[in-house]
């Protein structure tokens, strides 16, 4: 694979190695326009680093940077491909698959790094964008295997710390996230809800649909199912992991969400941020959302290192290839 | 600096350079115990990537790796440096100061990412832990100017866009974040306000008062204050951000923050997480919180690039020098 710059400045921030060897930036911009979507003085946004040329209306995006370089390469070896990464850790290879330009975003953990990517994304191209998901996550029921591929259809909900509801009662004035509609609190209206539920963002049912074809093409229809997922606020209290050394208060946590979703198929912590920014976007972005499960959680099976690899590589090709053939 | 693995084993992952050039990790533990504090096999933790032994008690934690690395130039010469980068996006450098272990730790952006801190750390360490955040911010209010030091005192709220707000009315059934507080609402009831803003989380009041002190004798006590921080859950629509792309309705989220929380001066997005786990960890974690400002949002200051790499240096010196004198 040919990495090339595809603009006409390098967007790199220039780093030097110093003398022990420890990589340090030696020149950060400093930026301008704070109350707005800011951009350093090279044009570049803040956190991906980019600049207009250098992101396409075409984006997978996933975690690990290891997985975008894994996908990327499935990319035409004719074109250049624009690769950076910044210094706020986000990885992005541009290139075209089958002569469609597409970009290969690593994000990351986290809705916040979800909602970088979308606003910079949004401001670096003109056309609508088309923005899929392919990340790893947990299966919520014993019948979603692991080593399989969960399709976020309809969409997602989210599931989120309350954080007042771990301080001392009486509420304490001020405090906004009271009256809440107990539903994680096994019914005592007076006491906070630990967690709090947020209603489904629904993905883009064409481009699902779309994800859906290819990923079964792809990887056989018994290995790729639908599902609402769940993206949570952390990958421990709110996930209902135990760890006794935090009052964590999520003991039903999974039983209560899986209760009130019991389409629910798998978690993660992305994919919510992704669909609710482009119902926000007055029609501008289109998101779906796919995961490969890594973890089931009731059985406690874990996806074994070659299948995640396979998929990885496999699913990925099949998620850009379903992401250039769409009609937009 | 000499870096040097501090364990028997290299918790590095393995990784390996195809004919191209890109970087792919070439093997993947599978990990163990997904229902609690999961853990790879080689005993790393999922996300920092470190076991017992690579972590101190006394952590400093920064967003930019870059930052990391430059604090952690002031660790003694004298002793042994571990040093690692985890592909989720972790870089930490545990070494001596003063011959008192600490550990400086860069872990991105976001709330998310500090709770992997907080809780992976508690996980790998016997002792009680200290933890404290240098980190950049915001200043809310034209007074605090660009290129001073903002100490959390007496902590933080956090501010979050409730998502629900932005699905079209009447409520769907199944939806939790009804009914709350209507703050930034104007006032109707009826109407899901679009952001919600949680109570303060404080800080170890010790532990910010060692801050302080460190702080004004190393930068000069005109350039270092006190005052409530907010984390968001954005860079931009919690952050009163203006972007024509999306729905966002934080005309007067800043107005309305400043007017609820008078001695706000800071906004950034991860001390509030911090100090919520602190309270949550029955008292085995004591935390504390102080940022640089690089933006002052009523003025639209922004703070130049020599002075800002001064505060990481001389700021971060002064951290970690409060760090390990602080007696536990």
């Amino acid at each position: 694979m040919k990495i090339e710059e595809n603009g006409v400045f390098s967007s790199h921030f220039k780093e030097g190695k110093d003398s022990d060897g420890t990589c340090v930036e030696t020149q950060r911009n400093v930026y301008r326009d704070t109350n707005a979507v800011p951009r350093n003085f090279d044009s570049t946004t803040l956190h991906l680093g980019l600049k207009e040329g250098q992101i396409a209306s075409r984006i997978l995006t996933v975690g690990c940077p290891g997985r975008a370089g894994l996908i990327a390469k499935v990319l035409d070896k004719s074109s250049p491909i624009f690769s950076h990464t910044s210094p706020r850790g986000f990885t992005t290879y541009t290139g075209t698959f089958e002569r469609t330009r597409v970009s290969i975003i690593a994000i990351g953990m986290g809705m916040p790094m979800m909602d970088f990517l979308v606003r910079e994304a949004r401001q670096l191209v003109s056309k609508p964008l088309l923005i899929t998901r392919f990340g790893t996550c947990g299966a919520l029921c014993p019948d979603v295997a692991v080593g399989s591929v969960v399709v976020a259809s309809p969409g997602s909900v989210s599931v989120m710390r309350n954080p007042d509801a771990f301080l001392p009662l009486p509420t304490p004035s001020g405090t906004s996230a009271d009256e809440i509609d107990p539903i994680a609190t096994g019914g005592a209206p007076h006491v906070r809800p630990p967690y709090l539920v947020f209603a489904p963002q629904l993905a883009d049912p064409v481009l699902t649909q779309a994800l859906l074809g290819e990923l079964k093409e792809q990887l056989g229809s018994e290995h790729v199912r639908r599902g609402m997922n769940v993206s949570a606020c952390s990958f421990y209290s709110s996930q209902g992991r135990r760890d006794a050394f935090f009052d964590d208060r999520n003991e039903d946590l999974l039983d209560v969400l899986r209760e009130r979703h019991p389409s629910l198929a798998s978690m993660e912590m992305e994919s919510f941020q992704l669909l609710a920014l482009a119902r926000a976007s007055r029609e501008s972005v289109r998101a779906a959302a796919a995961s490969i499960v890594v973890a089931n959680r009731p059985t406690g099976d874990v996806c074994d290192e070659a299948r995640l690899a396979y998929l990885e590589r496999a699913g990925g090709e099949a998620m850009v290839r379903a992401l250039v053939r769409f009609e937009d």
